[in-house]
């Protein structure tokens, strides 16, 4: 089986914190992670303020594989992110040529003044992310890879970025639908299902709605035949539980 | 003015991190919190594994207000969030006879199995959280309160502890729309109102779409006079600048 890749998620901005803009690039992430076979472990939402994104990226580049960071990479004065991470580094930060050179290809050179040419800031030693969309680059320096939050942006990057990755096995996801059985009920024969399946996770997934509750259970690991195994036990048990229920 | 009183969020679930649950809670409390004076100042997501939550809750507690949590309060065996509270605060944990007692309002003697009942251990010293829905409830130890992960549910409990926390000065929010001024020629302009505008933060927000981008930037700030005259001084940028560009 293939090593675990782990990553975490850096969402940097106070538009998120303070609700007015709502995310949309966390879920998005977290299931495209899942889908190449990277884990992600992790998720953090900071404000735009450099002494709390340099002391996150540092947190976080020691303990994960990738650390992905989303935001704060404009061409206005709260964009602070790559000189944040220029800081976590250690390295310095200028003008990159490369990323001149790509920004030319949107803007007229009368027209890259100052403040977008803050968007052409990298730091020394890393590797540009191309951004089909407006040129401006995102960046890769050891295993911080740093993107834009725009997400039709954001998702081009990651989609140039990713194939760069390492990967691990991927992860098998089952979800089992529990309908008609109160997770009150499946709950005891669930958690002796998961104690005997070593090597799967098994989650137990209520949501409500005027219809009452709907529950799923899903049954994820790396192993297949582990997966199976125990997706067959979970149904086994829904089943007697549902052969007990009241008519 | 009033004291500043800060908040983070922590919600806790592999079934976010996976991407396989869209996270519905993180801008719903965002915004809730801003409006009843509660600057919230980081999120975290972090999977259902004990010592995980146990660090970030004691991470988070000594550094914010108040420690909103999400997630993992239910009968099944991933439901590990009172528990690991209760070991975060170094407090034993057991069945809390007010929560049996609300709990037997909904379910019959007969049917408050074990797994049921899992769902009234509190942590010793902790005010119960008061879950009008599914009545399992919710608590508040120390300054951390623990909430469900079920929006409905979570957002009853956040109705019902809102009036017991203490609240600083509302963020006054002025959206502008910038639209017809690209960001990156009002960033210079703007860069400058921001410093000199002590005391309020100015935010560029691009969107982008197949129209192209739109851009928003907003004041914030918890002096109103502050705010608007930034807002003044933004308006005047902006308006400055269309006279000025190509018909």
């Amino acid at each position: 089986m293939a090593a675990t890749v782990t990553a975490a998620l850096l969402v940097i901005g106070d538009e998120i914190l303070s609700g007015r803009t709502k995310d949309k690039n966390i879920g998005y992430i977290a299931g495209y992670l899942t889908d190449i076979g990277i884990d992600l472990r992790e998720v953090r939402i900071v404000p735009d303020e450099e002494e709390e994104i340099v002391a996150t990226v540092n947190a976080l580049r020691v303990r994960y594989s990738y650390v992905f960071t989303t935001g704060g990479i404009g061409p206005t004065h709260d964009d602070i992110t790559a000189d944040a991470v220029a800081k976590a580094f250690g390295v310095p930060i200028g003008i990159d040529e490369r990323a001149r050179a790509m920004m030319l290809e949107r803007y007229k050179p009368e027209d890259l003044n100052e403040a977008r040419l803050r968007m052409a800031r990298i730091p020394h030693g890393a590797d540009l992310v191309d951004n089909p969309i407006s040129r401006a680059p995102g960046f890769k320096i050891g295993n911080v890879i740093v993107m834009a939050g725009v997400p039709a942006i954001m998702q081009a990057m990651l989609d140039g970025v990713a194939p760069t990755l390492e990967t691990g096995a991927k992860m098998q996801v089952e979800p089992i639908d529990a309908a008609g059985v109160p997770e009150g009920i499946y709950a005891e024969g669930l958690g002796a299902i998961a104690k005997e399946h070593a090597g799967v996770t098994i989650g137990s997934y209520p949501s409500f709605s005027a219809a009452g509750f709907k529950n799923q259970i899903v049954v994820r690991g790396k192993d297949s035949a582990a997966v199976s195994r125990a997706v067959r036990a979970v149904e086994s048990l829904l089943a007697q539980l549902r052969a007990r229920a009241p008519a």
